[in-house]
């Protein structure tokens, strides 16, 4: 397991009122790339942004932009993603009934795909996509909302993807990506479970040090959890 | 037909980088209302914001908004709407097999039923929720972009249900709203047919003049199209 | 205008647990027919019964069934209701892409067709069906609930449908029936409007003086309201 | 109304198995064009064939080919269509939440928008797209099968169509069509209603003097009913 | 695998005429819990009945109440289910796309949540949820209809849940139901391959010697089968 | 592994101008049998062929028909195609919620059921319907096109069904099938893997030697893999 430790924001609890000052705030922070949450009002309870909203703040920050993308058409929608500055983007396995088509079309747009389990999927959803990905996600609460909870029995899962990684070779090139509840408390069993990008939203946020000691200290967990 | 003319941007060119900013400039140039394009991806191509994204633009003025909601499921969503401060929420005829409680329920909200009409759907279709709403929209274009031009031939339409209005006595309490392609030189037909509330996206941004300008210009070419 | 004014339950207010009781005493109380509230949760709110909670009933008393059918997908289960002992199946007109077949379908299984429309629906959705029905169903309450207010506004779709009746001359051949909020304050206005066949729910189960009191008081407001 | 008379073929009783032949047959019988009767077994029972099945088609005739799209999703499909041979794509209103987008777009792939109008839905369902279009069908069956029984009372509907068009001053330039059921004793009753564009299909095929006979036959009727 | 053998009666054979009765005469023919088969004719083929059917019986007697809740959305459907008194509500795990927060969201209701497995699905559809459920139903025959032949193939998947439960240490506090085609020929092969709850629906009915003698007969047969 | 190689060709690259000519040539080359890919453009985006087109074809020659469904909706159409001379139909895993009771059907209409799986769909998917089938189809490619590319990695998929039907001890009654890039240079590794039955489009109308060479050719090379 050789990929680097990743400190990845969750825009959810930015002030979308300034999302320009807001990315490059986060970018001077020290994360490593911005995760946008893309959700439709249809795949999931609450409708964010699309791709003019991602769009808009891509002059403002250099790190790389990745859209998590929780619609229920997500074929229909990836060209968007990839035009507005996305170049990663993340489909739900739940959300694709032909998903090693959507995940080669992606790569065929010049982003990179990666897909996203709900916390009820099996991994047995993804093993034969693999090759197309250069992330997987493991969701870590039912996405929809910030602020959630760390669901701690995803440790399972989290685990089991890592050893289809290692199994098919495939750990120094895919990434292994957590999102919801990560913070202070719960980074430490993400990463010793096989977690290498961590997703933060309301802990970075909420840390009365601000957002660089946030991204530091998360930092600093995750790769003494890994040592 | 005594209701003011009212002129209203859509944001949909606005920066979102800087959307705070943005809607308080707006203010500044003198504009009656802002209305926010909701779309999500499914009614309509376009995926563009939800109600954080309005909520988080609520302090940076003070005249209302109004989500106008190109979305498949307007019963799930409208209060989330109503909670981010939007004073008025229009809801397509084409979305609600239920339109009438749909309406209805938008007011017990606290916030005032609007009702909107793609360009090929018939007055008809809201014949029967006239006294459940304080605006109807008639959109001039097929919503889900920006940009597009003005379809001159819902002119029959807009003056259709001006008149439906006021057979029923209604033109003194309900608005009468057109969208898309909007600006120096349609404005005064769509005046003329009946409609009194214009919505004004691309027109707005691109006047050399600035925004003040064109919110005064689009008014009084309005105001003169009706004496 | 010569078909009789007909009373008419609707059984959600019965007491599920003695079903063949509560139909034999609307029998008793002297209804014309009784009137199954078919709800499948998906076009309306609420699931109430099917087939075979209709069956049940049929043989506890004599007056003819019908089927007021608030469901998403009326052709895949009329024959049910047609063998479950329903002599008429009422369908929406909001649910049936194909309406002219599935009413032609209905009559051929032996059973009569009828046509509902939402409060919302304009008049011109059956303007091409008439021929093919025995009933029009005017809803003045959006469907899915027992105990909702009459919708008065409503009386200007059921005159709209009186007179295509009288046009057609079908008014001695079709019933045009009423369902939501039916009670003494409001069925002469229904019937004055047009109305012969009343769906009463909670006025006849709130009657003080019980449910024979309240058919032939309801009988008899609506025959006063016609002379 | 100046628009001439057209004796259309619809290929359901076509032999399958030399559809190049059947077609070659068709033209030389003189008929005015072809009609494809494309079905998803989605929005009507039926599944036929799609744009592979009449591109292999096309090289076998020079008359020109229309697409009847009996499907869900029209918008996703036009193309195909276009590039298959097609000069006419005729989109039903019912399948269209954006219809005037629909027709919009099919123009501006080279081809030329039709709607059509299932027999229960009003002709006010295509009030506002008329200008886009250059031919209306108005359906005399319900879609999805050939071999079915005129429906009579739609006359009142292609009446009504007519008056539409001749109010527009669109007569000489759109066509009106029927489709379902025609022949040589429905033939008339249509073209005095005011159709002149008239679809046949087994009627022609069962002609026992073949299908030059056929056609030459319902033509003069068709001719000699609107004299 | 300490569970205790419980026998329980689906309701679908009874008659629906007189309910409150039928529930008491099944308690005191000592079922130990009823079960509900809530169908909305749209995840399956039969509409049977909802919350307010359900309600009315629940004063009839004192053992639980379980739904089992064969519908599209139960999302929007779980709270009618706990308000009409079924302290448990059993998810099918093909119907909800985010099945662990179905789940959760059930057991914040103050019911206890439930996943059932229709005969294709794998049981690796529940391994990430198996923390959030007290129950875990293996249909034995396709759900949608009273009175289907046991699928004894299912047996397999029964062996392979008891063995996730037994290797999470859950077997103590998870019941292991089975439904479809349950009688004297076939339980005792299901509760060999692990079931301890056991739905009986026609064999408890069609029993000559009474419902009292059934109860006990398949409980004797169950427990004999476990020693 | 007893069963014996087939080579089956696919009719998407023949000449839908005269299908009958085609499937006569197709069986004077040797196939073992001619399947039929019917799309339905919603579970695929392309539209092919339904069942009058098929049974058109059927009497061109003897050799036996499969129907590969590539439909939203097997179960309301499965009954079409085995009137239409299909004696196999194949039915996606994706797209039966009711996948057991779906394939059951089938073989209760005198027709042998099979079951598809996507190649992004694991083998689990299909565990417990293994004793319905005769025959499993591992896609190895995205259903939808003809001409696509193999994809070499559902070799891993198609292992792993040989080695489930091994253990069920069913390789000798049920047939593994790979359909998408099958040609001289990928047959090998699809029958090394485990696959016996080898659809091929384009490599055998490509064949510069012709269609029976291509043939003969094919099944060399699938025979001598084997050996």
């Amino acid at each position: 397991m050789t990929r680097p430790i990743q400190i990845v924001p969750s825009v959810l609890p930015a002030d979308f009122a300034r999302l320009g000052d807001e990315v490059a705030a986060l970018e001077a922070a020290g994360v490593d790339l911005v995760q946008w949450d893309v959700m439709d009002g249809q795949f999931v309870p609450n409708l964010t942004f699309g791709p003019d909203v991602i769009a808009a703040a891509r002059s403002h920050c250099s790190v790389p932009f990745e859209a998590h993308l929780m619609v229920l058409t997500p074929d229909a929608m990836a060209q968007q993603y990839v035009d507005a500055g996305c170049s990663r983007l993340i489909v739900h396995a739940e959300t694709a009934p032909h998903l090693h088509r959507t995940l080669d079309n992606i790569n065929g747009m010049g982003a990179r795909a990666a897909v996203a389990l709900n916390p009820a999927t099996p991994a047995s959803a993804i093993e034969h996509v693999l090759d197309l990905v250069d992330l997987v996600l493991v969701m870590t609460v039912n996405p929809g909302f910030g602020g959630q909870a760390y669901i701690a029995t995803m440790e399972r899962k989290i685990a089991e993807v890592r050893a289809m990684l290692d199994e098919r070779g495939l750990s120094d090139s895919v990434d292994l990506e957590v999102d919801g509840g990560i913070g202070p408390a719960t980074i430490e069993g993400a990463v010793r479970a096989g977690a290498n990008v961590l997703i933060a939203g309301s802990a970075l946020y909420k840390d009365p040090d601000g957002l660089e000691h946030a991204v530091s200290h998360l930092r600093s967990l995750a790769e003494g959890a890994r040592a």
